[in-house]
Protein backbone atom coordinates (compact mmCIF):
# COMPACT_ATOMS: atom_id res chain seq x y z
CA UNK A 1 0.00 0.00 0.00
CA UNK A 2 1.48 3.48 -0.97
CA UNK A 3 -0.84 5.74 1.09
CA UNK A 4 0.32 9.46 1.81
CA UNK A 5 -0.97 11.69 4.12
CA UNK A 6 -0.47 14.97 3.82
CA UNK A 7 0.16 16.77 7.17
CA UNK A 8 0.49 20.78 7.24
CA UNK A 9 1.64 22.52 10.60
CA UNK A 10 1.67 26.00 11.21
CA UNK A 11 3.27 27.95 14.25
CA UNK A 12 1.30 30.83 14.88
CA UNK A 13 2.76 34.46 14.17
CA UNK A 14 4.67 36.50 16.24
CA UNK A 15 2.45 37.42 19.10
CA UNK A 16 1.89 40.78 21.47
CA UNK A 17 4.12 39.59 24.36
CA UNK A 18 6.82 37.69 21.75
CA UNK A 19 7.68 41.30 20.82
CA UNK A 20 7.71 42.47 24.15
CA UNK A 21 9.93 39.36 25.60
CA UNK A 22 7.76 38.13 28.15
CA UNK A 23 6.91 34.12 29.17
CA UNK A 24 3.57 33.67 27.55
CA UNK A 25 2.66 29.73 28.26
CA UNK A 26 -1.42 29.33 28.42
CA UNK A 27 -1.58 33.28 28.75
CA UNK A 28 -4.34 34.19 25.56
CA UNK A 29 -2.47 37.18 24.10
CA UNK A 30 -3.56 38.52 20.38
CA UNK A 31 -1.29 38.32 17.28
CA UNK A 32 0.30 41.95 16.50
CA UNK A 33 0.56 43.29 13.15
CA UNK A 34 3.49 41.62 12.07
CA UNK A 35 2.19 38.13 12.86
CA UNK A 36 -1.49 38.30 11.37
CA UNK A 37 1.03 39.66 8.14
CA UNK A 38 2.99 36.08 9.29
CA UNK A 39 -0.34 34.24 8.94
CA UNK A 40 -1.81 36.02 5.88
CA UNK A 41 1.51 34.68 3.80
CA UNK A 42 1.34 31.40 5.31
CA UNK A 43 -1.84 30.85 3.86
CA UNK A 44 -0.99 32.70 0.50
CA UNK A 45 2.04 29.97 0.38
CA UNK A 46 -0.82 27.07 1.18
CA UNK A 47 -2.85 28.55 -1.89
CA UNK A 48 0.52 29.44 -4.74
CA UNK A 49 1.07 25.47 -3.66
CA UNK A 50 -2.10 24.22 -4.09
CA UNK A 51 -1.87 22.57 -0.85
CA UNK A 52 -5.32 23.29 0.29
CA UNK A 53 -6.49 21.31 3.85
CA UNK A 54 -9.90 19.94 4.58
CA UNK A 55 -9.66 20.32 7.82
CA UNK A 56 -8.09 22.69 10.53
CA UNK A 57 -7.10 21.70 14.02
CA UNK A 58 -5.68 24.58 16.58
CA UNK A 59 -5.45 25.02 20.53
CA UNK A 60 -7.47 27.32 22.46
CA UNK A 61 -5.57 29.98 22.03
CA UNK A 62 -6.27 33.37 20.28
CA UNK A 63 -2.84 33.27 18.64
CA UNK A 64 -3.18 30.23 17.19
CA UNK A 65 -6.98 30.38 16.39
CA UNK A 66 -6.78 33.88 14.25
CA UNK A 67 -3.36 32.23 12.72
CA UNK A 68 -5.61 29.74 11.42
CA UNK A 69 -8.34 31.96 10.56
CA UNK A 70 -6.51 34.14 8.43
CA UNK A 71 -4.23 31.91 6.80
CA UNK A 72 -7.20 29.78 5.73
CA UNK A 73 -9.20 32.97 4.44
CA UNK A 74 -6.06 34.33 2.28
CA UNK A 75 -6.03 30.52 0.95
CA UNK A 76 -9.61 30.73 0.14
CA UNK A 77 -10.69 27.73 2.73
CA UNK A 78 -12.02 29.43 5.42
CA UNK A 79 -15.40 27.05 5.32
CA UNK A 80 -13.92 23.99 6.13
CA UNK A 81 -14.27 21.85 9.57
CA UNK A 82 -12.66 23.07 13.08
CA UNK A 83 -11.22 21.42 15.55
CA UNK A 84 -9.99 22.74 18.68
CA UNK A 85 -8.73 21.27 21.59
CA UNK A 86 -6.32 22.64 24.79
CA UNK A 87 -4.11 19.21 23.59
CA UNK A 88 -2.56 21.39 20.68
CA UNK A 89 -2.21 24.51 23.84
CA UNK A 90 1.85 26.16 23.81
CA UNK A 91 3.59 24.41 26.91
CA UNK A 92 2.32 26.18 30.12
CA UNK A 93 5.35 28.35 31.39
CA UNK A 94 4.37 27.86 35.20
CA UNK A 95 5.56 30.40 37.28
CA UNK A 96 7.23 32.27 34.21
CA UNK A 97 4.14 33.53 32.68
CA UNK A 98 3.81 37.09 32.46
CA UNK A 99 7.79 37.27 33.47
CA UNK A 100 10.56 39.26 31.30
CA UNK A 101 12.55 36.86 29.93
CA UNK A 102 15.93 39.21 30.83
CA UNK A 103 14.51 39.83 34.03
CA UNK A 104 14.58 35.64 34.45
CA UNK A 105 17.84 35.45 32.98
CA UNK A 106 19.26 38.00 35.28
CA UNK A 107 17.50 36.63 37.87
CA UNK A 108 17.97 32.98 37.73
CA UNK A 109 21.11 32.90 35.75
CA UNK A 110 21.84 31.11 32.31
CA UNK A 111 22.42 27.48 33.45
CA UNK A 112 18.90 27.22 35.42
CA UNK A 113 16.83 30.01 32.81
CA UNK A 114 18.11 27.34 29.88
CA UNK A 115 17.32 24.09 31.51
CA UNK A 116 13.30 25.61 32.20
CA UNK A 117 13.77 26.37 28.33
CA UNK A 118 15.50 23.65 26.62
CA UNK A 119 15.48 20.56 28.60
CA UNK A 120 13.24 17.87 28.12
CA UNK A 121 12.05 17.20 31.77
CA UNK A 122 12.57 20.07 34.08
CA UNK A 123 9.09 22.00 34.21
CA UNK A 124 9.72 26.00 35.47
CA UNK A 125 7.84 26.38 39.13
CA UNK A 126 4.55 25.63 39.09
CA UNK A 127 1.75 29.17 38.59
CA UNK A 128 -0.55 29.47 41.66
CA UNK A 129 -3.84 29.38 41.23
CA UNK A 130 -4.24 32.62 42.15
CA UNK A 131 -1.49 34.13 39.98
CA UNK A 132 -2.76 37.03 37.17
CA UNK A 133 -1.71 34.91 34.55
CA UNK A 134 -3.28 31.52 36.26
CA UNK A 135 -5.74 29.97 33.96
CA UNK A 136 -7.76 28.26 36.49
CA UNK A 137 -10.76 30.31 36.25
CA UNK A 138 -10.78 30.37 32.49
CA UNK A 139 -14.08 29.26 30.92
CA UNK A 140 -12.71 27.52 28.07
CA UNK A 141 -11.03 25.02 30.58
CA UNK A 142 -13.90 24.63 33.07
CA UNK A 143 -14.77 20.78 32.08
CA UNK A 144 -10.97 19.48 32.54
CA UNK A 145 -10.69 17.97 35.66
CA UNK A 146 -8.27 19.36 38.04
CA UNK A 147 -5.60 16.80 37.56
CA UNK A 148 -5.56 17.80 33.68
CA UNK A 149 -4.86 21.36 34.25
CA UNK A 150 -1.46 21.71 34.50
CA UNK A 151 0.23 24.51 36.16
CA UNK A 152 3.12 24.19 34.34
CA UNK A 153 4.52 21.75 31.88
CA UNK A 154 7.97 20.73 30.81
CA UNK A 155 8.11 19.27 26.74
CA UNK A 156 8.09 16.26 28.31
CA UNK A 157 4.65 17.13 29.33
CA UNK A 158 3.14 18.69 26.50
CA UNK A 159 4.43 15.23 24.68
CA UNK A 160 2.03 13.10 26.90
CA UNK A 161 -0.88 15.19 26.54
CA UNK A 162 -0.49 15.87 22.96
CA UNK A 163 -0.23 12.55 21.49
CA UNK A 164 -4.06 11.68 22.87
CA UNK A 165 -5.13 13.70 20.25
CA UNK A 166 -2.72 13.35 17.56
CA UNK A 167 -4.37 9.59 17.76
CA UNK A 168 -7.74 10.38 18.51
CA UNK A 169 -8.29 13.61 16.31
CA UNK A 170 -5.84 14.27 13.86
CA UNK A 171 -4.77 10.62 12.66
CA UNK A 172 -8.79 9.76 11.76
CA UNK A 173 -9.05 12.87 9.41
CA UNK A 174 -5.62 11.99 7.75
CA UNK A 175 -6.65 8.05 7.57
CA UNK A 176 -10.30 9.59 5.66
CA UNK A 177 -7.93 11.22 3.14
CA UNK A 178 -8.00 14.84 3.93
CA UNK A 179 -5.04 16.93 4.02
CA UNK A 180 -4.95 18.16 7.55
CA UNK A 181 -3.63 21.50 8.51
CA UNK A 182 -2.60 21.97 12.42
CA UNK A 183 -2.50 25.68 13.48
CA UNK A 184 -0.23 25.72 17.20
CA UNK A 185 2.82 27.27 18.89
CA UNK A 186 6.16 26.33 19.11
CA UNK A 187 6.37 23.52 21.65
CA UNK A 188 3.40 21.64 20.52
CA UNK A 189 4.36 21.44 17.59
CA UNK A 190 8.22 20.52 19.01
CA UNK A 191 6.55 17.90 21.10
CA UNK A 192 4.73 16.67 17.34
CA UNK A 193 8.09 16.70 15.19
CA UNK A 194 9.85 14.86 18.05
CA UNK A 195 6.86 11.92 17.40
CA UNK A 196 6.43 12.32 14.08
CA UNK A 197 10.55 12.17 13.02
CA UNK A 198 11.61 9.98 15.77
CA UNK A 199 14.12 12.75 17.50
CA UNK A 200 15.67 11.70 20.99
CA UNK A 201 14.93 13.85 24.43
CA UNK A 202 18.33 15.05 23.79
CA UNK A 203 18.28 16.10 20.60
CA UNK A 204 14.64 18.28 20.54
CA UNK A 205 16.28 21.05 22.38
CA UNK A 206 18.19 22.01 19.43
CA UNK A 207 14.96 21.84 16.86
CA UNK A 208 12.96 25.35 16.44
CA UNK A 209 10.01 26.00 14.09
CA UNK A 210 9.99 28.89 12.62
CA UNK A 211 6.53 30.83 12.95
CA UNK A 212 4.16 31.42 10.46
CA UNK A 213 5.88 29.08 7.42
CA UNK A 214 3.79 25.93 6.87
CA UNK A 215 5.78 23.26 7.33
CA UNK A 216 4.40 19.75 5.31
CA UNK A 217 4.94 16.35 5.90
CA UNK A 218 3.83 13.69 3.62
CA UNK A 219 3.44 10.28 6.10
CA UNK A 220 3.46 6.65 4.73
CA UNK A 221 0.50 4.32 5.38
CA UNK A 222 2.30 3.98 8.81
CA UNK A 223 2.42 7.88 9.27
CA UNK A 224 5.67 7.81 8.71
CA UNK A 225 7.50 10.87 7.41
CA UNK A 226 8.36 10.18 3.57
CA UNK A 227 11.13 12.77 4.17
CA UNK A 228 12.82 13.39 7.76
CA UNK A 229 11.78 17.17 8.70
CA UNK A 230 9.15 17.15 6.57
CA UNK A 231 9.73 20.18 4.23
CA UNK A 232 8.85 23.94 4.37
CA UNK A 233 6.78 25.65 1.74
CA UNK A 234 9.23 29.16 1.81
CA UNK A 235 12.88 27.16 2.64
CA UNK A 236 14.89 30.07 2.36
CA UNK A 237 12.64 32.02 4.76
CA UNK A 238 12.81 28.70 7.17
CA UNK A 239 16.47 28.33 6.65
CA UNK A 240 17.05 32.25 7.50
CA UNK A 241 14.12 32.19 10.85
CA UNK A 242 16.48 29.07 12.13
CA UNK A 243 19.92 30.45 11.41
CA UNK A 244 18.52 33.56 13.29
CA UNK A 245 17.04 31.89 16.41
CA UNK A 246 21.00 30.04 16.62
CA UNK A 247 22.64 32.98 16.71
CA UNK A 248 19.94 34.61 19.35
CA UNK A 249 21.49 31.47 21.34
CA UNK A 250 24.91 32.44 21.16
CA UNK A 251 24.33 35.76 22.16
CA UNK B 1 -40.36 20.85 32.85
CA UNK B 2 -39.13 24.47 33.11
CA UNK B 3 -35.95 23.73 31.06
CA UNK B 4 -34.98 26.96 28.73
CA UNK B 5 -32.40 27.01 25.86
CA UNK B 6 -30.81 30.03 24.60
CA UNK B 7 -30.55 30.51 21.05
CA UNK B 8 -28.53 33.68 19.70
CA UNK B 9 -28.92 34.29 16.33
CA UNK B 10 -26.69 36.68 14.16
CA UNK B 11 -27.33 38.10 10.63
CA UNK B 12 -23.80 38.94 9.00
CA UNK B 13 -23.00 42.93 8.72
CA UNK B 14 -22.58 44.16 5.32
CA UNK B 15 -20.54 42.75 2.37
CA UNK B 16 -18.79 44.31 -0.25
CA UNK B 17 -22.36 43.30 -2.82
CA UNK B 18 -24.22 45.21 -0.11
CA UNK B 19 -22.72 48.18 -0.65
CA UNK B 20 -22.97 47.73 -4.56
CA UNK B 21 -26.32 46.98 -4.50
CA UNK B 22 -25.53 43.84 -6.38
CA UNK B 23 -27.98 39.76 -5.41
CA UNK B 24 -25.13 38.03 -3.77
CA UNK B 25 -27.23 34.81 -2.78
CA UNK B 26 -24.59 31.91 -2.49
CA UNK B 27 -21.43 34.29 -4.24
CA UNK B 28 -18.95 34.00 -1.40
CA UNK B 29 -18.04 38.05 -0.96
CA UNK B 30 -16.53 39.36 1.77
CA UNK B 31 -17.89 41.72 4.52
CA UNK B 32 -16.51 45.53 4.17
CA UNK B 33 -15.31 47.82 6.81
CA UNK B 34 -18.82 48.70 7.97
CA UNK B 35 -20.07 44.81 8.16
CA UNK B 36 -16.64 44.01 10.15
CA UNK B 37 -17.59 46.85 12.77
CA UNK B 38 -20.72 45.56 13.21
CA UNK B 39 -19.50 41.86 13.98
CA UNK B 40 -17.30 43.76 16.52
CA UNK B 41 -19.88 45.34 18.39
CA UNK B 42 -22.40 41.90 17.92
CA UNK B 43 -19.67 40.57 20.28
CA UNK B 44 -19.74 43.42 22.58
CA UNK B 45 -23.06 43.12 23.12
CA UNK B 46 -22.82 39.02 24.22
CA UNK B 47 -20.52 40.13 26.73
CA UNK B 48 -21.90 43.00 27.73
CA UNK B 49 -25.20 40.94 28.33
CA UNK B 50 -23.06 38.08 29.70
CA UNK B 51 -24.95 36.10 26.61
CA UNK B 52 -21.70 34.14 26.01
CA UNK B 53 -21.98 31.60 23.09
CA UNK B 54 -20.83 27.82 23.74
CA UNK B 55 -20.57 26.49 20.53
CA UNK B 56 -21.23 28.50 16.95
CA UNK B 57 -23.07 27.40 13.71
CA UNK B 58 -22.14 29.16 10.85
CA UNK B 59 -22.75 28.94 7.07
CA UNK B 60 -19.70 28.25 4.81
CA UNK B 61 -19.65 31.71 3.00
CA UNK B 62 -17.27 34.26 4.44
CA UNK B 63 -19.69 36.52 5.52
CA UNK B 64 -21.19 34.44 7.96
CA UNK B 65 -17.99 32.95 9.07
CA UNK B 66 -16.13 36.36 9.17
CA UNK B 67 -19.01 37.64 11.59
CA UNK B 68 -18.77 34.70 13.41
CA UNK B 69 -15.29 35.15 13.68
CA UNK B 70 -15.02 38.70 14.87
CA UNK B 71 -17.68 39.12 17.33
CA UNK B 72 -16.63 35.96 19.08
CA UNK B 73 -13.13 37.68 19.19
CA UNK B 74 -14.91 40.49 20.81
CA UNK B 75 -16.43 38.73 23.27
CA UNK B 76 -13.38 36.34 24.35
CA UNK B 77 -15.03 33.10 23.18
CA UNK B 78 -12.87 32.52 20.03
CA UNK B 79 -11.65 29.18 21.28
CA UNK B 80 -16.11 27.34 21.47
CA UNK B 81 -16.33 24.75 19.29
CA UNK B 82 -17.58 25.62 15.16
CA UNK B 83 -19.39 24.43 13.07
CA UNK B 84 -20.79 25.04 9.71
CA UNK B 85 -22.85 23.78 7.34
CA UNK B 86 -23.96 24.77 3.50
CA UNK B 87 -27.91 24.41 4.72
CA UNK B 88 -27.59 27.66 6.75
CA UNK B 89 -26.13 29.35 3.42
CA UNK B 90 -27.93 32.43 1.95
CA UNK B 91 -31.20 31.92 -0.17
CA UNK B 92 -29.87 30.67 -3.40
CA UNK B 93 -30.79 33.57 -6.08
CA UNK B 94 -30.69 32.12 -8.70
CA UNK B 95 -30.13 33.59 -12.60
CA UNK B 96 -29.90 37.31 -10.74
CA UNK B 97 -26.32 36.13 -8.22
CA UNK B 98 -24.06 39.26 -9.23
CA UNK B 99 -26.84 41.41 -11.01
CA UNK B 100 -27.33 45.04 -10.06
CA UNK B 101 -30.61 45.32 -8.11
CA UNK B 102 -31.94 48.70 -9.54
CA UNK B 103 -30.95 47.35 -13.45
CA UNK B 104 -32.92 44.18 -12.18
CA UNK B 105 -35.95 46.18 -11.16
CA UNK B 106 -35.86 48.17 -14.39
CA UNK B 107 -35.60 45.45 -16.37
CA UNK B 108 -38.25 43.39 -15.30
CA UNK B 109 -40.77 45.79 -13.43
CA UNK B 110 -41.53 46.24 -9.86
CA UNK B 111 -43.75 43.07 -9.77
CA UNK B 112 -41.69 40.45 -11.24
CA UNK B 113 -39.08 42.36 -8.83
CA UNK B 114 -40.45 41.98 -5.60
CA UNK B 115 -42.13 38.29 -6.36
CA UNK B 116 -38.44 37.05 -6.68
CA UNK B 117 -37.92 38.63 -3.65
CA UNK B 118 -40.30 38.29 -1.15
CA UNK B 119 -42.51 35.43 -2.36
CA UNK B 120 -42.95 32.62 -0.40
CA UNK B 121 -42.12 30.05 -3.44
CA UNK B 122 -41.21 31.55 -6.33
CA UNK B 123 -37.70 30.96 -7.09
CA UNK B 124 -36.10 33.44 -9.47
CA UNK B 125 -34.89 32.19 -13.03
CA UNK B 126 -32.29 29.10 -12.61
CA UNK B 127 -28.34 30.08 -12.94
CA UNK B 128 -26.55 28.13 -15.27
CA UNK B 129 -23.59 26.11 -14.27
CA UNK B 130 -21.46 27.93 -16.49
CA UNK B 131 -22.25 31.12 -15.27
CA UNK B 132 -19.19 33.19 -13.83
CA UNK B 133 -21.51 32.80 -10.51
CA UNK B 134 -22.16 29.45 -10.20
CA UNK B 135 -21.13 27.43 -7.32
CA UNK B 136 -21.16 24.18 -8.91
CA UNK B 137 -17.36 23.86 -9.44
CA UNK B 138 -16.58 25.20 -5.89
CA UNK B 139 -14.87 22.80 -3.90
CA UNK B 140 -16.47 23.25 -0.78
CA UNK B 141 -20.14 21.82 -1.99
CA UNK B 142 -17.81 18.92 -3.91
CA UNK B 143 -19.08 16.12 -1.76
CA UNK B 144 -22.81 17.04 -2.29
CA UNK B 145 -24.81 15.11 -4.91
CA UNK B 146 -25.67 17.06 -7.47
CA UNK B 147 -29.31 17.43 -6.71
CA UNK B 148 -28.91 18.62 -3.49
CA UNK B 149 -27.33 21.49 -4.98
CA UNK B 150 -29.42 24.17 -6.18
CA UNK B 151 -29.56 26.36 -9.11
CA UNK B 152 -31.79 29.00 -7.43
CA UNK B 153 -33.90 28.67 -4.39
CA UNK B 154 -36.95 30.70 -3.25
CA UNK B 155 -37.62 31.43 0.31
CA UNK B 156 -39.29 27.91 0.73
CA UNK B 157 -36.38 25.90 -0.79
CA UNK B 158 -34.84 27.67 2.24
CA UNK B 159 -36.67 26.25 4.83
CA UNK B 160 -37.01 23.14 3.43
CA UNK B 161 -32.70 22.60 3.30
CA UNK B 162 -32.44 24.51 6.68
CA UNK B 163 -34.65 22.45 8.63
CA UNK B 164 -32.96 19.11 8.65
CA UNK B 165 -29.93 21.16 10.30
CA UNK B 166 -31.91 22.60 12.75
CA UNK B 167 -33.56 19.43 13.80
CA UNK B 168 -29.76 16.99 13.63
CA UNK B 169 -26.94 19.84 14.91
CA UNK B 170 -28.12 22.79 16.32
CA UNK B 171 -31.46 20.86 18.14
CA UNK B 172 -28.96 18.64 20.08
CA UNK B 173 -26.16 21.40 20.61
CA UNK B 174 -29.00 23.38 22.82
CA UNK B 175 -30.32 19.89 24.36
CA UNK B 176 -26.70 19.46 26.02
CA UNK B 177 -27.11 22.86 27.88
CA UNK B 178 -25.63 24.84 25.55
CA UNK B 179 -25.80 28.31 24.52
CA UNK B 180 -26.21 28.24 20.65
CA UNK B 181 -24.63 31.25 18.52
CA UNK B 182 -26.31 30.54 14.86
CA UNK B 183 -23.96 33.07 11.91
CA UNK B 184 -26.17 33.13 8.80
CA UNK B 185 -27.51 35.09 6.34
CA UNK B 186 -31.40 37.48 5.83
CA UNK B 187 -32.99 34.29 4.90
CA UNK B 188 -31.81 31.53 6.28
CA UNK B 189 -32.48 33.18 9.60
CA UNK B 190 -36.07 34.52 8.25
CA UNK B 191 -36.18 30.81 7.74
CA UNK B 192 -35.55 29.42 11.28
CA UNK B 193 -37.50 32.54 12.71
CA UNK B 194 -40.67 31.51 10.36
CA UNK B 195 -40.06 27.88 11.81
CA UNK B 196 -39.64 29.42 15.72
CA UNK B 197 -42.49 31.81 15.68
CA UNK B 198 -44.66 30.23 13.42
CA UNK B 199 -44.88 32.75 10.91
CA UNK B 200 -47.36 31.83 7.99
CA UNK B 201 -46.51 31.62 4.04
CA UNK B 202 -47.75 34.94 3.59
CA UNK B 203 -46.70 36.77 6.99
CA UNK B 204 -43.19 35.99 6.46
CA UNK B 205 -43.02 38.36 3.62
CA UNK B 206 -43.00 41.23 6.45
CA UNK B 207 -39.79 40.05 8.67
CA UNK B 208 -36.76 41.37 8.42
CA UNK B 209 -33.95 40.84 10.56
CA UNK B 210 -31.62 43.77 11.05
CA UNK B 211 -27.58 43.03 10.39
CA UNK B 212 -25.01 42.91 13.08
CA UNK B 213 -27.62 42.86 16.10
CA UNK B 214 -27.84 39.78 17.86
CA UNK B 215 -31.54 38.05 18.19
CA UNK B 216 -31.87 35.99 21.61
CA UNK B 217 -34.46 33.73 21.78
CA UNK B 218 -35.29 31.68 24.55
CA UNK B 219 -36.80 28.19 24.07
CA UNK B 220 -39.13 26.17 26.45
CA UNK B 221 -38.47 22.38 26.82
CA UNK B 222 -40.25 21.89 23.84
CA UNK B 223 -38.21 24.32 21.82
CA UNK B 224 -40.47 27.05 21.63
CA UNK B 225 -40.21 30.59 22.00
CA UNK B 226 -41.35 32.04 25.38
CA UNK B 227 -41.54 35.22 23.62
CA UNK B 228 -42.50 35.37 19.84
CA UNK B 229 -39.81 37.36 18.30
CA UNK B 230 -37.09 36.80 20.11
CA UNK B 231 -35.09 39.79 21.85
CA UNK B 232 -32.54 41.91 20.28
CA UNK B 233 -29.51 43.01 22.31
CA UNK B 234 -29.87 46.23 21.17
CA UNK B 235 -33.43 47.15 20.91
CA UNK B 236 -33.41 50.33 19.84
CA UNK B 237 -30.87 49.78 17.33
CA UNK B 238 -32.53 47.24 15.79
CA UNK B 239 -36.62 49.02 15.50
CA UNK B 240 -34.53 51.47 13.83
CA UNK B 241 -32.81 49.62 11.55
CA UNK B 242 -36.09 47.80 10.38
CA UNK B 243 -37.93 51.00 10.42
CA UNK B 244 -34.85 51.99 8.04
CA UNK B 245 -36.17 48.73 5.29
CA UNK B 246 -39.73 49.42 5.63
CA UNK B 247 -39.25 52.87 4.61
CA UNK B 248 -36.70 51.32 1.81
CA UNK B 249 -39.74 49.52 0.52
CA UNK B 250 -42.18 52.61 0.28
CA UNK B 251 -39.82 54.43 -1.95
Amino acid sequence: MTAEYRLILLRHGESEWNAKNLFTGWVDVNLNAKGEAEAVRGGELLREQDLLPDVVHTSVLRRAIRTANLSLEAADRHWIPVRRSWRLNERHYGALQGKDKAATLAEFGEEQFMLWRRSYDVPPPPLAKDDQYSQFEDPRYAGLPTELRPQTECLKDVVDRMLPYWYDAIVPDLRTGNTVLVAAHGNSLRALVKHLDGISDADIAALNIPTGIPLLYTLDADLRPTKTGGEYLDPEAAAASIEAVKNQGKK
